[in-house]
């Protein structure tokens, strides 16, 4: 087929489009020349594609990029700061938190507004969201910067391609229609708070850059992000990262689940505090598991042999994920994230004991570095990462937002 | 920096030439118009690219691509059956066998030399391997074709970027040098047999075209090749997919790996065999599988209980995986393959009861289309797809093969 109709040349310019702006993001201060020979494309194509990226303030041209004394020409480009940026949302069980992110990764306006979440009816939690999503804009609004589209974050089973809510127990919702509860105003990303928590992990801190790791999070709920050559794998469904619900012992106890011996049960937070003879009454966990940290730190034998025996099971979760997928580093974020210091010994032994290739490859036990942060920070980078994956339905969106 | 350097050009040349192979290899028939449309190169660029690929046999010139009467420039280009052939090699614990595979993904000259490997030293191996090696690419001249390049399936852990045999338990190696010896002559790809049974699935039978799906296959040992979004994964090291020594039960026996539990020790073909009662004395496992066959046709109690149990067994590890990778398929290999239909009950059930998303994504539990021929097609297959990558570079190499 020649490509002769309106729809062939928009997706040339679609494809070339994204190609400009990666290769700006890749090497920022590249001249429209640098990009012409990076890509293959002809040099009046770029400079036709830099000045729509230009107008739409995705990309800056700063100051003279050689001495070539070719003026505009030669000038370098950047990712534009005050460019559109990704809404984080974050909806936990006991908040909501929302952020704003800008074209070169910064954070802005990170607002947490407590409040349980659980039990509450999916419409009314949404109204809320809703409120916070809007008071977010505003703050873009006053800086003087677009809002190019929603990332929310939920601790549940996400399809990746509806963005439907299947399943988010400790909030007790299913099947919970997020993108069209938010409005039709802005692309809407849903996915898993740990998925977006390893995004967030990925794009910023000393994760940065790193192309392989698994990060293990424990909330209320035990979930994993699986990042592989510097992306996170969703899988077909949405459905990836449910370490949880991984066998540790096929003769444990039943899981909320239905299934015997998940990891969840056995070692997540609730049955460490269980296991210390740490009473929790409810969400939030802050409170208990600071108790525990201080049991340990004074070296409370319970405690340390509860946590002891969590490593041990987390060890045993984790060297299935390593032996499978040959990662080199495992990053334990949220509740994990407070214990590392005395999970990672039982859980480094257990990796030892069980990776085959352990002796080649032994595997690093990490701690988040964005802690709290990292899932509503995440969503914001997943939200940015679309439109900048697809530079020119974004521009074309905010030409005519009617189509 | 502006690519004035002849190395700058020489890595955009190499970038667009695979990009106008990877154009004819997606949409077969496209002319030179079509690809310079599709890759935004300029027609001129494309057509220089298309006769150095159309000279190193590469690409072919079919008829008339369409009815513009434009003569060459209207012929459709199409992956060439007689370009560079790809020899797969795959070391067996009691085989060393070969094969060729064309452009187009067609297998020739497939080939198996029986022999017992284990504990013979690893250069007596290598000088027969060596001498299949060379009787392939004899196969190879007699057809009028070139070979450009060499993969090779071992069943053990390969180091990716010297492709250095780490240990093969069931061969008794450590630490084995196959590219040093095979030579220099041709680019030498080595990986673990599991990933590249993968590779083969991927690229023919009923598996091809499927994006995301575990295969996981058992001769003496078990392991598995991990498929997302196309690609047999590699992981950092070369290590993937030793699911063999996933943890299905942390109180089980000790393993030959020295942690307790693993898949391989509890559901392996041995141990599936000495819980039913079926002699094997040593390897090959092609009788006493063909043996426990005939008891599971007859309905044989033990044998039915120790297939049952294994099942069981494969299912709590590929569970694992599932809610992990969110993967649509389980694919079972080798050994697995020949038990499936008895399996695939007791693992099916399983997958249902421990796969957190299982209501909204059902596992399919297939068998191996490729059978036994899966890792040396795959191995030829790898070798070929390197070339194909990489076009420029396959180009240069012919041109001066000193270089």
């Amino acid at each position: 087929m020649r490509p002769t109709s309106p729809a062939g040349n928009s997706d040339v310019r679609r494809h070339n489009t994204a190609m400009v702006l990666a290769e700006v993001l890749r090497r920022p201060g590249l001249s429209r020349a640098g990009v012409a020979a990076a890509t293959g494309l002809a040099k009046a194509t770029v400079s036709s594609l830099v000045d729509r990226l230009v107008a739409a303030r995705l990309v800056d041209e700063s100051g003279p990029q050689s001495a070539t004394g070719r003026g505009r020409r030669g000038t370098g480009l950047v990712p534009s700061p005050t460019g559109p940026h990704g809404l984080g949302v974050e909806i936990g069980v006991d908040y909501v938190a929302t952020c704003l992110v800008d074209p070169t990764g910064g954070e802005h306006a990170h607002r947490v507004r407590p409040g349980d979440n659980r039990g509450r009816p999916p419409a009314e939690v949404l109204a809320a969201v809703n409120r916070a999503v809007r008071s977010a804009k505003a703050d873009a609004g006053r800086r003087g910067v677009a809002v190019g589209g929603l990332g929310v974050a939920v601790p549940g089973l996400v399809d990746r391609v509806s963005g439907v809510v299947r399943a988010a127990p400790n909030l007790g919702w299913s099947d919970v229609d997020i993108p069209a509860a938010l409005g039709a105003e802005l692309p809407v990303l849903v996915d898993n708070e740990a998925n977006l928590a390893a995004v967030g992990e990925l794009a910023t801190g000393e994760l940065a850059g790193t192309r392989d790791f698994v990060l293990v999070s424990a909330e209320i709920g035990v979930g994993a992000g699986v990042v592989l050559d510097g992306a996170v794998r969703r899988g077909t469904h949405g459905f990836t990262g449910e370490i949880g619900h991984v066998c540790v012992d096929p003769d444990g106890p039943v899981c909320s689940c239905g299934a015997r011996g998940c990891l969840e049960r056995m070692a997540g937070p609730a049955a460490i505090l269980a296991d210390a003879g740490v009473t929790a009454a409810s969400a939030p966990l802050d409170r208990p598991l600071a108790d525990l940290a201080g049991r340990l730190a004074a070296a409370d034998p319970a405690a340390l042999a509860a946590v002891r025996r969590a490593g041990v099971r987390l060890g045993i979760a984790l060297a299935g994920v390593v032996n499978l997928l040959d990662v080199p580093a495992v990053v334990l974020g949220g509740g994990y994230a407070r214990l590392h210091d005395w999970l990672a010994g039982p859980l480094g032994e257990e990796l030892d004991r069980r990776v085959i290739a352990a002796q080649w490859s032994p595997t690093a036990v990490l701690v988040s570095a964005l802690g709290g942060k990292a899932a509503v920070y995440g969503a914001g980078q997943a939200a940015l990462r679309e439109i900048l994956a697809d530079p020119d339905t974004y521009i074309r969106r905010v030409a005519d937002p009617a189509s």
